[in-house]
């Protein structure tokens, strides 16, 4: 077994890490840190795990995560990158969850994320954590690891996993032209574990809002991943948006065409680009539900060709935190260790 | 009092006209139609009726809809462009919440909505009721009426209300180019009262997707109303989407700046356009809640420069069964004939 | 205009209140007080009041207070009495909404709250605020308020008024015997504002649980209303529970029935407690929806004898933050002052 | 690998069936029915199974289904007990999760369903599905089975699941006297997938009722299971109630007890009854959270003494659709067809 651990289990990104590790064939859950909660037992505060475990938490300075193989790191930003150098001198690969090593421009993460770049030199050495379309970083750090150098992946954000997965087969094959517009709509668990009045039930309930509008930090990201489609400088004008929903992204991606094109045209592209995939799946006629896959790693995605007004829009629905966050962490980390990307994963969601 | 009815009471929106009506001081709630529940009284199909009327349904061809003033049509399309010339010629008011006489442009209609219009020579008569944009229709029709001539109010659909006011004041100013993008997000009820796998609980809850893209019939309609900002033939890529609330519409328009402009600059447009209005409010600085008008006639809206991408994204929340719909038609009928267009329409939603 | 203020009207109770104030056509609401708040505008805190209002929040210390004609008391339990006496003395009419002035009987309330009342010599001059069974209090109130002396309200709990509703003329009419069972479901707004694990969407959607098990505050009021009956001491078992709605209260009362009885007996005597009463409605043959009071201050109710098991077991809905707190204090405030118990309270709720 | 069929496939818990079979390391999902889908793929019916099967339904005449190892009935009572005999004597093991064989005793099967039983003669044979509580009758299925007799399994109802476990420990301790209260919540999925005003989301969501007061036809399958208890005929007042909620059953069962008790004496009975099983977990000192089981075969429950009124409360929560339908049928395979019963059943639910 592979003995691995999580920083941050407390958060629902960290929960839902614990939730899978403690089902994976292959690792073995040895380590659940909570600054907050520690001495409590992880049953206690997620009464979901009773009967699975007696894990508690201890605190993120437990030198016990330098013995294991691997940390999974569900911290906020700037407190990952305070903790990844440490991990890795001791031979830990690190699986980051938060936003530290995703840009390779340390300017372009001081400019959005308002603090300079703790460690900028690790930038180049992360991969970027999206299996499906950046698989090649990965496979690198599986070939370092296996020669002993741990592994640190940059797991992608959920809205820019959702979005990417969307746009950017089309981007690639340079059929778009002008700014990517993307809507996208987050389950509540997005806005994270804190009780505030934006996450009371009362609040976020019967409720649908845009924030963070021209300012979310997940911008960058995707304008990242969309120039790497190499086209060019891609745009995003990017607008999320919260619903009372638990766990969900659907991203609406609209995008000018460049020439006339059919829905058939565009939907090849996207077969092309998935169909070997395990985990994204193309719908032919169907808009994707957010509901099909939740709990799972899975996205659901289609596009349409706006014939009328030259614009193709591609829709995405991911579980935010599962592939648009553990769930593609695990993905990535088996990938690291030489593991089928799907062991641990569950493939199919609630029907209902 | 002036004696009213509803055809269609037993639908969503006839319902809520129902709520409205029957609480307002000028409007006597005369009559309420409904073929599928002939016979039933309104408070065994609404329980929240009970105490309140004893009213029961007859049929849509109950000749007492000729002795009323007005007649609110809370029909499907077609239903009601067959029942509006007799209505017209008994001298009864009519106040359309269908799409039949939204668009001025009988090929337009046919194009859309696949069949030829029945009463074409009606489409110049009728009034588009949307009174804080295009109020001067309404003023006709309430000179016409106080003439003795009955009035034809086209009341607009859900999405086109919160979409036309997100953006009409920006597209008249002529500071957009290129096709305004519609992003929009609807309650349960914009899905109508027909039980279906669509709108089952365990489909819809906990549920996020688009749906009817590229095709979406308010489509034309919403270019007809930014058509008429005077700034040129306007189009519109639409892509409404399905969330688990009851009553909402969230709309979402990203628009292509000609020029560079501040959040300040756009927003004096929009304060300029409905500082004076009753149910339109402007935000400075936050992001409009759907839940903060709900159950009322109010609009909330507002408009963000992204000046790094030369986009304004301008956001608004309606109800969209009562601004969206039967408050918006009770606005329009206030008018027509001559009262306060406030009177009866509830003023202040729900804190929670 | 009679002049009143809400101390506490950040809380959700206290909003509600403001929003039934602020359109109640004899109430001029002057004040809102929240020390957490203060210096914030109604209006930025609970943006559904957008463009209805220009209040702000004072502190609760306000000297503003004593020239009104009457506060609605919105605190916690012991920050309610400790105002109560000073309003009094200033010939302030107090609406008061929390637990201190509900039980006769100071040691009770010793017993269930944890702390001895501050002024015991107050309950007496109190009157319990349900007037559809205790009107007689509040008729004494208003008499001896329109002779110049100041009323004190206390309003019931959420629970103990639809429990009450529910089971009164049951227990009145001496059918039953042995213990009360009383299960009661409350919506998340019952939780109150604060922002916690448990209100946080992600605990309380998709979610049921019970709590307080034997040791709810709720319980001994309960008794209390029971025993007034007249039927002896009675016992309740009460249990509550949180599902994830916003409004409601749906109490479900089990007694046992010391002789048989049907159905149409039991109702009977429902019929004949509350026929004459404008807010309360005694459902025949059907449930009581809470989705069918919700944002109104009606309760629907029934009852079913089950004469296998020699039980009845009878049901009550309310909107918790209106019949079940604020729309209940206003009703009782307009038996105080003489008015019409129905002024500015809704009568229909939302079909949908 | 065991050969397996689910009839009725198309239904929640049919559906449900198939997304744990299709994971299930030991049996092969061979056959999906359903009369009003045939010929639809599974994926087609509920996207959330794109990717993970090609199968489609066939109709329930499909002789395939007397090839198969076993069948999983999820028919409507009636329905069911029409297919059993046939199935049998082609040596097919039936799962039944109707109500068909639930009963021991015709008479009573006829006074609750209106209608006489097929095939009384089977009754005696069929084992009741409550490993927990009655795994005897399950353990001579699988000697049975073991030696050719195909084996017949009367899976028990959602609310029954929950109220029994609940409830057994308790009556069978001989410390509980008179009739057993049991209110109890069930989510939507418990109303089944059929569209109706019932299950139309805006009438489930916000809303709170009860139904079917003294007349379900889950009361006399809790009274069987009580009585079971061997301390006399035991009498059930079941008042069920529906919350919007997706997943999930919490009842809560009131008893009066014979004599004084502690919570802890109370807790140490369950503990004993309970902490050798693998999916029914006692809580101490803590409310059993329906969030935290769904999506599991996991029961959480505990139970409360009430000194003061000398009652006990117990509470139970499941997943009405998993231990309440699919994965306890599945658990019930597993034991007959002598796996450990724990085989393709998920242990821990998400935890948020």
């Amino acid at each position: 077994m592979i003995r691995v651990g999580v920083m941050g289990a407390a958060g629902y990104a960290g929960a839902e890490l614990a939730r899978i590790l403690l089902s994976h064939p292959d690792f073995e859950l040895a380590l659940v840190t909570s600054n907050a909660d520690e001495g409590e037992r992880l049953d206690a505060v997620y009464p979901s795990f009773v009967g699975a475990t007696d894990l508690a938490f201890s605190s993120h300075d437990d030198p016990a995560a330098y013995d294991l193989d691997a940390i999974f790191l569900a911290l906020p930003h700037t407190a990952s990158m305070a903790r990844v150098p440490a991990l890795l001198e001791h031979g830990v690969t690190v699986v980051d969850l938060s936003a530290d090593f995703r840009l390779r421009d340390a300017a372009t993460y001081e400019r959005w994320y308002g603090v300079p770049h703790a460690c900028p030199e690790l930038l180049a050495r992360a991969a970027y954590g999206l299996p499906e379309l950046f698989g090649q970083g990965l496979e690198r750090l599986a070939a370092e690891r296996a020669q002993g150098t741990p592994a640190l992946v940059a797991c992608p954000g959920c809205y820019p996993t959702a979005s990417t997965l969307a746009s950017f087969p089309l981007v690639a094959s340079g059929l778009t032209t002008g700014a990517v517009i993307v809507d996208a709509i987050s389950g509540v668990t997005g806005a994270g574990k804190r009780a505030s009045t934006r996450t009371h039930f009362c609040s976020a309930n019967e409720n649908l809002e845009a924030y963070g509008v021209g300012t979310h930090r997940h911008t960058p990201e995707i304008e990242q991943n969309l120039t790497d489609a190499g086209r060019g400088v891609q745009q995003v004008v990017f607008t999320p948006h919260l619903a009372p929903v638990e766990r969900a992204i659907l991203s609406t991606v609209t995008m000018s065409l460049s020439r006339p094109a059919t829905t058939d045209e565009l939907l090849a592209l996207y077969h092309e680009a998935y169909d070997h995939t395990a985990f994204v799946h193309v719908l032919d006629g169907s808009q994707p539900r957010s509901a099909s896959v939740a709990g799972t790693n899975n996205a659901q995605l289609t596009v349409v060709a706006d014939a009328r007004t030259g614009h193709a829009v591609a829709t995405c629905a991911i579980d935010n935190l599962c592939k648009g966050a553990a769930g593609q962490a695990v993905q990535c980390a088996n990938v690291v260790f030489g593991l089928d990307e799907r062991r641990g994963l569950a493939a199919i969601g609630r029907a209902v």
